[in-house]
């Protein structure tokens, strides 16, 4: 499934030949922001581009879920279409050891029946302004701790007044464009009373499970849909996509408007290569190892696989969208795309005076940061990313201590995640009243602390000084015992109390947190100063000789942020097959076996004489985009939405680092069969109502 | 822990500077098989070599288990020395619900009271041959599966006339070095009836267990004994190494004798990066999962946490080596040194009027192999291999259905590993009175074949026709219900039925081997006529131009046949700090924590206050090991036993790739702690009096 995915890098030296003359420079069809798409491009590629007026619909119909998906307004009433698998962990909080609505699915039967859904936001993009020139002047001349001082300082400020009107309705982010290149500001208009509406039962959501993940043919009613409301009435919307009920056509042009999480296609040659050694020496092997502790957690019984399935759905998930990416970063016909890439825009630098000086070590530079970023990183992911603490109470107990701490403190001189214009968000979560269940926390703990000791070694002082004379499992099973952080009514004394409340707490999680901070943040600025910020300005630098050579014919990489794809309804050749580009509902019924994850829930059996089974079900499309796409309208020409994204095909995971027309593809759930299935099996047509716009 | 690993091979590409002008083909110490031993440079670089009495008493002392381990004999009444975790599977074995010898550690006080290990193997190397021409002229001017056969029945009839006249007691290999440089016929003693004598508790054998693993400084006791026996009685040995009661001194030159597993020094640039890209993407990954799944299994219950600890172990120590493996793979260096190595070889070839036709694309060749193992690789894993199927009932199974086809051809004609050489020890495994757990069967085959499912996909027409309509756990569930090949008397009955009973058999792992084997001979036929031969061959002429260009001065790549390194014991530097060569008894106190894997044993704790505490524990010593040496004596000049091999450091895992003197290290239990320990903390004064020649 294409959600975000999150985790660090690393490095590692090669040197490639430089055999192929069509560079990648030239090759990519991209992900465009919505303020300056490639109209010409679009015109001659699909005999269409947008009007200004489809473009501004398509902006503010598209919607973002703060966690990591995409989705859109498909109502005037606020209603909202995503994956299932987007509003799975509410789906999973509202339910219990009574009720599980992951397994039986939910539908409101009326407004009233909506569930609040508490850890979870909607954002939708309204303005984006040109900010590079405020932010390139902030950081001019200084470098390591005092640029990257300077850069936060400048991002609170900006971010600070943008929302300053509005703190809870409205989000400001600094979003950095081709690594540097550009910093717009972008404005979004923050929902924070989200309520669930619909969900099918997982089985048909995720039919296939893992073993069909990111392949096609596929057969997933991968669907929620929630309701965004405002002073406790359905928030009113202007634009939104109202369904077409047939679906496209193969071959028809199709644009998906959503938030890819994070592309590394402008990353130098020395970055890749640091990225692969990590995903196959740390981040592959611990998500396995996560994986088979989860699955045989959950054969301890019904509710325990019931309260894992989740973290295990996207451990799952990771793994294969990693695997998928690291298979792309050992072929070596990437690498030697990418070497001749950058060798032109070397060979470019050299040659032009204006930029030779400024430019010119920028790759060695960023080199040398990923060599010492790899010797840095195993403490660092440990203490500051929390990889040692892998359970809710830390990462509580921690936002609560630095909370303290950085609220003290005027915005402009916070972390960036404690500025006034990211408090919201993180209060919602750290306020949340979804349950937490301390046998899978300390389940979770212990295995973290045990990877922990086994990344630093049991002679490190600071896994020393944290485990004393315990053993990982005994040390998680007692703090979780012990920690009053599971009640919300305590996290909201302490965040309120400050400072004097944390340090007066006898909270075993707060006094873990209070004695790792200070390590953390040592390794933080150790990180930022000699790591992040080489990175970042020797980045802008390269970003400036490609713009001197190449303009912005290239999408900037993907940054967690709205952006548009234009593609066409397509099938791909695999191993000299033609796979055509349509499923339908009646595949389902032969695909099915009975056992799962190949079974069809019994609201299916049951139906199946009233559905139409020639419907068309999911559909695959030449559009390009990568995790956080998941829940992106799929739009026609005309502004309709015809699907609803949840997925690309293994070849897509390459994505990341480049897109191959040939065999790259998006899979969408057809929006002939969302119809289809809320009329024939859900007995929901008030919402397929609404969501055709009458 | 050393232990000999094993697993497939694949393919990838790149192109490499020629940076380096000290190539690997000079630097490497290397493991010298005792027919050619390296006098004149351990003379230069020990001030001594070995007279022709101490090698013949080293290569008539060494053992080795035939599972994968390394040992030698102690005592004229034939007492074996190897490592605690060499004879976990034994003392696994004889260990059950009510007394668990692995936790509690076994003494027998007396000879009456040496227990049974069923599935252990000892076999004692007494004669080398040289059949190169043999072999090659059996070859010439054959290729793909021609070639294979050919080979296959050379060796045959070599191992077959070898053991001809003592099959019970004669074990005959055809043993390529250098790749097919050179063929030995090496004609081994082998000793089928063994027992257990002595181990310490495994939390002293494995203290530090997994977090220490491949470190140092350690402290750890890894030891077992077991006797031979031959007609009922001890059997007699002329040729032993008696321990000395010492211990060796800092700087000493120490030698050792064992068997490594397998190392690629000689492999091709294509070959180690497909090694590369197959042990991040599907080694590492698949063992991960497991080890998390173990993890987990064995908070079942104490029972099943017994049942899964040395399966556990295997996987974590394997994961360990070959995560260092592959760090080795993903240095530059390594890979600019291999490519150096290889440019320098093959200009040599270019220039060489008598190599360029013969030799000239043979790394080519290999790379082609190399990409179409790739393809075929995923196929060939689960079903030849056994991935998919990864249970001790299918093992028997395929064991029975095969073994009764192979048993009606000639010798010559059957598979290797059912020719009349191999069969003994393949009885000695399938008849094993070994306890079976159908719980943890059911788990990994559960596993196994999900993982199966995952790798092919769930629409591979083979899955498909296994799974059918169940789900993986289900069918595990139901074949390990039904299965009788759990009662070794039903194994006699079928192996000895031939394939009149096989056919006949109602038992489902036996109609599962019946389905699948023609699936797996077909995948080995395509393996070995398209990449498995092509290797071979080509192998072999890489290696003619070795030998042209550099003579022997290399030692052959280890293929677990006995070889002998030297070196001295001493420490080495990391980051700055001198990690001394010994440690101590009394370090080990000071390490305990009271909590596993660190926690000392009552048995100890109790004997403190007799132990010398300054007694040397373990040392580290620069000679060249890798997993299979796990047991290996190491010797002093006078050829007595001052060490016992359980490991090597962390550097020492890129051993597999090439020597660094300066970091690699290998770790042993000093004789003096042998000694002091078996004396002061278990009692077992005749044992050691035994040892010390008394």
């Amino acid at each position: 499934m294409f959600l975000r995915n999150q985790w660090n890098k690393s490095q590692c030296l090669g040197v490639l030949s430089f055999a192929l003359s069509v560079t990648l420079a030239q090759a990519e069809p991209g992900m465009w922001t919505l303020d300056h798409l490639p109209t010409a491009a679009m015109q001659k590629d699909l005999g269409w581009s947008p009007s200004a007026d489809w473009t501004h619909k398509a902006l503010l119909g598209a919607a973002r879920i703060a966690g990591g998906c995409s989705a859109s307004f498909v109502s005037k009433d606020g209603l909202v279409l995503t994956n299932h698998h987007c509003a799975a962990q509410c789906i999973e909080e509202i339910s219990d050891a009574g009720k599980n609505y992951l397994k039986e699915g939910f539908l409101a039967k009326s407004r009233a029946e909506e569930r609040s859904c508490p850890a979870m936001e909607v954002n939708r993009l309204e303005k984006i302004t040109d900010v590079t020139e405020t932010v390139k002047r902030a950081t001019q001349g200084l470098s390591g701790t005092e640029f990257q001082k300077a850069k936060n300082a400048v991002e609170a400020n900006l971010t600070a007044e943008c929302a300053a009107k509005e703190k809870e309705k409205i989000r400001c982010d600094v979003v950095s464009l081709y690594h540097g290149g550009q910093y717009k500001l972008y404005q979004y208009h923050r929902f924070q009373d989200v309520r669930l509406v619909f969900a099918p039962e997982q089985s048909m959501a995720f039919f296939g499970g893992d073993p069909d993940n990111f392949n096609f043919p596929r057969f997933d009613l991968d669907m929620a849909m929630v309701r965004v409301y405002e002073g406790g009435q359905p928030a009113a919307v202007a634009e939104f996509f109202p369904l077409n009920a047939q679906g496209p056509q193969a071959g028809e042009p199709v644009m998906t408007v959503g938030h890819p999480g994070s592309t590394q296609r402008e990353l130098t040659l020395a970055q890749l290569q640091a990225r692969r050694d990590n995903l196959a020496l740390n981040v592959l092997p611990r998500l396995s190892q996560e994986r088979g502790l989860l699955t045989e957690f959950g054969e301890r019984g019904v509710e325990q696989k019931r309260i894992s399935t989740t973290e295990l759905f996207h451990v799952e998930n990771s793994f294969k969208a990693l695997h998928g990416q690291l298979d792309a970063l050992l072929n070596p016909g990437l690498l030697e795309r990418k070497a001749a890439d950058e060798a032109a825009l070397q060979e470019f630098v050299s040659k032009t005076p204006a930029l030779k000086n400024e430019v010119g070590d920028a790759w060695q530079q960023i080199a040398q940061a990923e060599k010492l970023a790899k010797d840095i990183r195993p403490a660092y992911s440990q203490w500051e990313s929390g990889a040692a603490l892998q359970t809710r109470y830390y990462s509580m107990a921690r936002a609560l201590v630095r909370g303290a701490a950085e609220r003290e403190k005027p915005n402009a001189e916070r972390l960036p995640e404690y500025n006034e214009s990211a408090l919201p968000q993180l209060q919602a979560r750290l306020f949340s009243a979804a349950p937490i269940y301390p046998e899978f926390e300390s389940l979770l703990l212990t295995f973290s602390l045990t990877k922990a000791r086994e990344v630093l070694g049991a002679d490190d002082e600071v896994v020393k000084q944290i485990l004393g004379l315990e053993s990982p499992a005994n040390l998680a099973k007692d703090l979780v015992a012990r920690t009053q952080l599971g009640d919300s009514a305590v996290r909201h004394a302490l965040w309120d109390g400050g400072m004097a409340a944390v340090m007066q707490s006898q909270d075993p999680f707060i006094q873990l947190a209070l004695k790792v901070d200070p390590i953390a943040r040592g390794l933080r600025t150790r990180y930022e100063k000699e790591v992040e910020s080489v990175i970042t300005k020797n980045s802008e630098k390269i970003a400036k000789a490609r713009f001197a050579l190449w303009g912005d014919r290239q999408a900037p990489d993907a940054t967690f942020t709205l952006r548009l794809s234009y593609g066409r309804v397509k099938g791909w050749q695999e191993r000299g097959r033609d796979i055509p580009p349509f499923t339908t509902l009646g595949g389902a019924f032969t695909r099915a076996t009975g056992a799962e994850p190949f079974k069809l829930p019994e609201s299916w059996l049951a139906a199946k004489a009233r559905l139409n089974l020639a419907t068309p079900f999911n559909f695959v499309s030449t559009n390009d985009i990568i995790g956080g796409n998941s829940g992106s309208p799929v739009l026609n020409t005309h502004g309709e939405l015809v699907g609803l994204v949840f997925d690309g095909n293994l070849p897509s995971l390459g994505g990341a680092y480049w897109f191959d027309e040939a065999v790259n593809r998006a899979v969408a759930v057809d929006s002939a069969a969302i119809i289809e299935a809320m009329n024939q099996v859900y007995g929901a047509q008030a919402l397929t109502q609404e969501m055709l716009g009458h």
